[in-house]
């Protein structure tokens, strides 16, 4: 998929900076790569997405929203293995000592040298305004040599698995494509692991090792029991967070798309694992998505199949229902805050590039001016969680299920003589009774024929051997044992969110320029997550329109319509030019008529025509465009259009 | 001000703990002191509580909403002077270690053994169920042990001004005063500083050092000139931020009051230094509030003054008008969110415990049982901020200002002569013109005095002399400047919220016991912050109920209106108790006559009385309390009472 041939990344980004979207945060002590400050259309922009979230899912699925901390102890990083697994593989400049990230080193070497390729062979290649792409380009040597057909192949099937390789493998890749420093040649050290966790100390002492928060998952798994015992003991059900977490990124690049701190919001949904089936399937089965297997990937290939989700789930290819339920709520949410439909696609991990957690995992992919990005992950953790942390601590995280009707099983059971064990192994007996009564039943077979042959068997505890002979034991039989109760560990399906990438995916979906006159800038987003719904212009400084423009903005407001209004001294015209670059949707202007027969003219961003009518029917339309009950193509079908000489331009 | 005589901090905080408000986070793990994990309706609480201020602070006065990095390089909090100065005081038990915060060392002590005093001299001390609390004295030792009159008083002076000492004057009440270990009697180190700040490094090399941030001002700072230009470069402005903070507490304490990790809510108003009046003011002037200003605290007094605001600044005893209106907003806000206003007060910083950038403070404190706690810090930070950054980076943080006349001044001038200057200085020549340039008036007169008289000066740039003779400068006479603009750096006036500690206050003001019955607790918020507005109780779990149920769900909903349904088991009073606890201000039960005749009961959550009306009816009723826009006084005083035996209990 191409780049929106209008694009240009260059004037997006400068608007973005003048209107103080965002900006590189600490900018004036020279900036740190890979942290951002978010600016009030920013900041707005961000608040108004989350608030679709929220609705969308977490209110629209009666979610447990939770908010935890941040710092967390280096313990449950440890049993949740991010300690030892949450990493990349970086390697050296031998010389000069800079860092590279070792994936990414590989992927733009071998872009570089496909794109040499293009030029030499005289395809033309895609010619780009984009500085960062230039300088890009420009660091990784783009030559015009031209490579063997056989060569070309290979390094196109090494990218499109470029996320399955490991550390060594990565380092095999630069041996076999004698791939050095892009800047200086020189050699490069094999990949080693960085972990990206950013390291700190809890307490005075000093000795209480935490880390930030690589993700928002881990407090509420260790809020299991306590979420599941407020949701009265009932599943399946879900959590959810929306918060800051961090990555200590070896090369933080492409602006948005990787940072070092992020706003996530991540749902956990708790399922029985022999019912991954989900309720609501059915209102989503028809609904069509983009997707791309991890069996189509490790072919070589990156072609898009359109299924609907309802015949993925039937045919294996998306595993289960819950998860497929999941994906197309997530594509209805990217659709609804203004994200192109059509450039979404949900790609499936490869086996070596899924996180140490999970065991299946669908990526929903935005496509940008720097190609498919990441934006929402749907991961399958299964019940590895909640497991790791139960085992470590000893705590039970469980759902006990009352069974509709008692099942009788036969077992072996082991019963204890009290009155000779406990004169026989004193303090130790409370202990080695435990151990027997903990045993499964494969190890009472085996024990029980040792018993029955032998006549004794010994067990170990606390490191310690203990004989037990025929007399310590009452009864060693097998009997009926009747269970009321299920016990099991519930899986868990993450759909995670990172916020600020889709922040930038959108930003550039919405984006185009007005071609006429001076080329400005417009972004076009929906009204429900515009950072300003309405712009109110009165049409000079005079005092006549400060009680017209009081009261439209009172009846905006309770209406619960935020808006602006722009009385300086500019141009209308200007100031429209200027609401279109913060995406403000609606514009209202007061002239003199106004003042006299409480007539406001209403501009739309988009098509920038108007309408003219009286305050109470515009504000009431305005409201109804917001909360998407009506259209400006519906508006504007029924009310006359408006031409005023004053407003063009 | 004693604590609420039917207060019981335990039975509150069973019930915060097991509605699942907040929790000791990893508590799986043995729990990190001072970490915290808000659960559903703690979660719910607080996001509510946070858009009644965006919309009370934000919204109201249209300031500038940003969302900065946590992650901060240490040189702006070396700049900021945080490095050096964000500490605390603490000191050893000097055989086992144990670290105390030395100023809460010496308050607990003395605290206990005043208590003792009034143990031995007979007075009734205050007796309290509270679990903390008794563990305090016991650790404190509280033994009744008479103290003189003399010492009393000097015991009781000295807490008055607790937060006034220094390190070493710690040291010294604590030999003064033989202030021991508590626990063990063990000798006590002298007071060490111990920077609060968390200490992370940055990026893969782990050379650039970084720390979280302990405020969210110091973002807000580093972006005044774009949020200046945002504002179209008017003044006075403001900019606000929302978000997470952090400090490595010596000793969290006191739950939610004294945490690691929090919530901050914070607006830098900037203001021009010689006109701190507010456009506003008179709308707050005859607010009355009480105060407690730093000259009453340093006669070792704790007496309230309840004065107008209006009057206060006019006796100087609040320095000015902003300061004074952003005291009066704050105590609105906090009494709109349900604090109890009777037990609020604002007291004056004294000079020693003043952050090392405010000139001037005032904390909103709030009565709690653990005695007074501030919530809200008012802070006049001056020019501080914006000088240090600008004096570091040499960035310019000014307002340049039209002058509504051009000032005409007359000045000493240096120009110097080019043609010679050039040649003679060669490389140097543009900083030693830089230099002479940048010199103020007072400089100028000195090296005008030389030159007149000697013939020459010398000036040192860049650890270099140079020599300025007479033929390097064509004239240094006086002559008239004219200037256009005014240019200065902005004072800066900071309210400052810390969330969590105003959402444990309100618990505790709203929490209380229902006499009858099974004393059963009730959190009464009001309905604008309650975690879920309103209940829906199915008479039971019939099906009979369900389409009535999703009928009102949905009108509450299109209402704006969060609601829950309850259709457990479990009985009507119950399900009702339940909602008590979680502060759930409405409920609505279905029953058999509801689906025949459409009407259902509303029932309110602090008097449990009930109306009866039609669904249409109810909805409206209740939008509107929630909105503010009528109460259940005026409710249940127009619509008559309903009273149902099934719901009684």
């Amino acid at each position: 998929m191409a780049a929106e041939p209008t694009f240009n990344r260059v004037t997006l980004e400068q608007l973005l900076g003048k209107r103080f979207f965002y900006a590189p945060a600490f900018s004036l002590y020279g900036g740190v790569a890979g942290l951002y400050d978010y600016g009030p259309p920013g900041c707005a922009l961000q608040a108004n997405v989350l608030e679709v979230w929220r609705k969308h899912f977490v209110l629209e699925e009666d979610m447990l929203e939770v908010d935890c901390s941040i710092m967390t102890p280096s313990e449950v990083l440890k049993t949740s293995g991010h300690v030892d697994r949450f990493s990349d593989w970086m390697c050296k400049d031998l010389k000069t000592g800079e860092i590279f990230r070792a994936d990414h080193l590989v992927e733009n070497v071998l872009e570089a040298r496909l794109e040499g390729d293009k030029i030499a062979r005289n395809t033309p290649v895609e010619i780009t305004a984009d500085k960062d792409e230039r300088k890009r380009r420009k660091a990784a040597k783009v030559a015009a040599v031209r490579l063997d057909d056989a060569t070309v192949q290979t390094y196109k099937e090494t990218l499109a698995q470029i996320d399955n390789y490991s550390g060594p493998e990565l380092g095999e890749l630069m041996r076999t494509f004698g791939i050095k420093s892009p800047e200086t040649g020189n050699d490069i050290s094999e990949p080693v692991v960085f972990n990206l966790m950013f390291a700190s100390s809890i307490g005075p002492t000093g000795q209480f090792p935490g880390f930030l928060r690589p993700e928002t998952a881990q407090g509420q798994f260790l809020n299991f029991k306590r979420l599941l015992e407020f949701n009265n003991d009932r599943m399946p059900f879900a959590s959810a967070q929306i918060g800051r977490s961090f990555r200590n990124e070896i090369s933080p690049r492409e602006g948005l798309l990787r940072v070092r701190e992020f706003t996530m919001a991540e749902i956990e949904h708790y399922v029985d694992p022999t019912k991954k089936d989900h309720s609501r399937f059915h209102e989503v089965a028809s609904y069509k998505l983009k997707i791309l297997p991890a069996s189509v990937q490790l072919q070589g290939k990156t072609e898009l199949l359109e299924i609907a989700v309802g015949e993925a789930v039937e045919k294996q290819m998306i595993d289960n229902q819950t998860l497929g339920y999941f994906l197309v709520r997530i594509h209805i949410f990217l659709t609804k805050i203004g994200i192109n439909p059509d450039r979404v696609r949900f790609r499936q991990h490869m086996k070596n590039e899924m996180a140490h957690y999970a065991c299946d995992c669908w990526d929903a992919e935005i496509h940008t001016s720097y190609g498919w990005k990441e934006c929402v992950g749907c991961a399958d953790r299964s019940a590895y969680d909640l497991t790791v942390h139960s085992n470590r601590t000893g705590e039970k995280l469980v759902v006990r299920e009352r069974l509709p009707e008692p099942l009788v099983e036969e077992k072996l059971q082991l019963e204890i003589n009290k009155r000779v064990f406990g004169p026989r192994f004193k303090k130790d007996a409370k202990a080695v009774e435990d151990h027997l009564t903990s045993l499964d039943q494969s190890a009472l077979e085996q024990l029980k024929k040792l018993h029955d042959e032998i006549g004794t068997f010994s067990v170990s505890v606390n490191d310690q051997s203990f004989d037990i002979t025929k007399d310590l034991i009452s009864s060693f039989e097998r009997g009926s044992i009747t269970t009321h109760v299920r016990e099991y560990t519930p899986n868990v399906i993450e759909p995670s969110f990172g916020i600020g990438r889709i922040l930038y995916c959108l930003m550039e979906h919405v984006y185009w320029v007005r071609p006429e006159g001076e080329q400005r800038g417009v972004l076009s987003f929906p009204p429900v997550v515009a950072p300003t719904k309405c712009l109110l212009v009165p049409l000079s400084t005079n005092d006549v329109f400060v009680p017209v423009l009081n009261k439209v903005s009172a009846q905006l407001r309770r209406n619960g319509v935020s808006s602006k209004i722009d009385d300086s001294g500019a141009s209308i015209g200007r100031r429209y030019a200027r609401n279109d670059e913060l995406g403000t949707p609606f514009g209202i202007t007061v002239d003199f008529q106004s003042a006299q027969d409480n007539t406001i003219t209403l501009r739309e961003r988009d098509s920038t025509k108007q309408i003219r009518e009286k305050i109470e029917v515009i504000v009431e339309l305005v409201k109804e465009m917001c909360e998407g009950k009506t259209t400006w193509a519906e508006v504007s079908a029924k009310y006359p259009a408006f031409v005023s000489q004053e407003i063009a331009g």
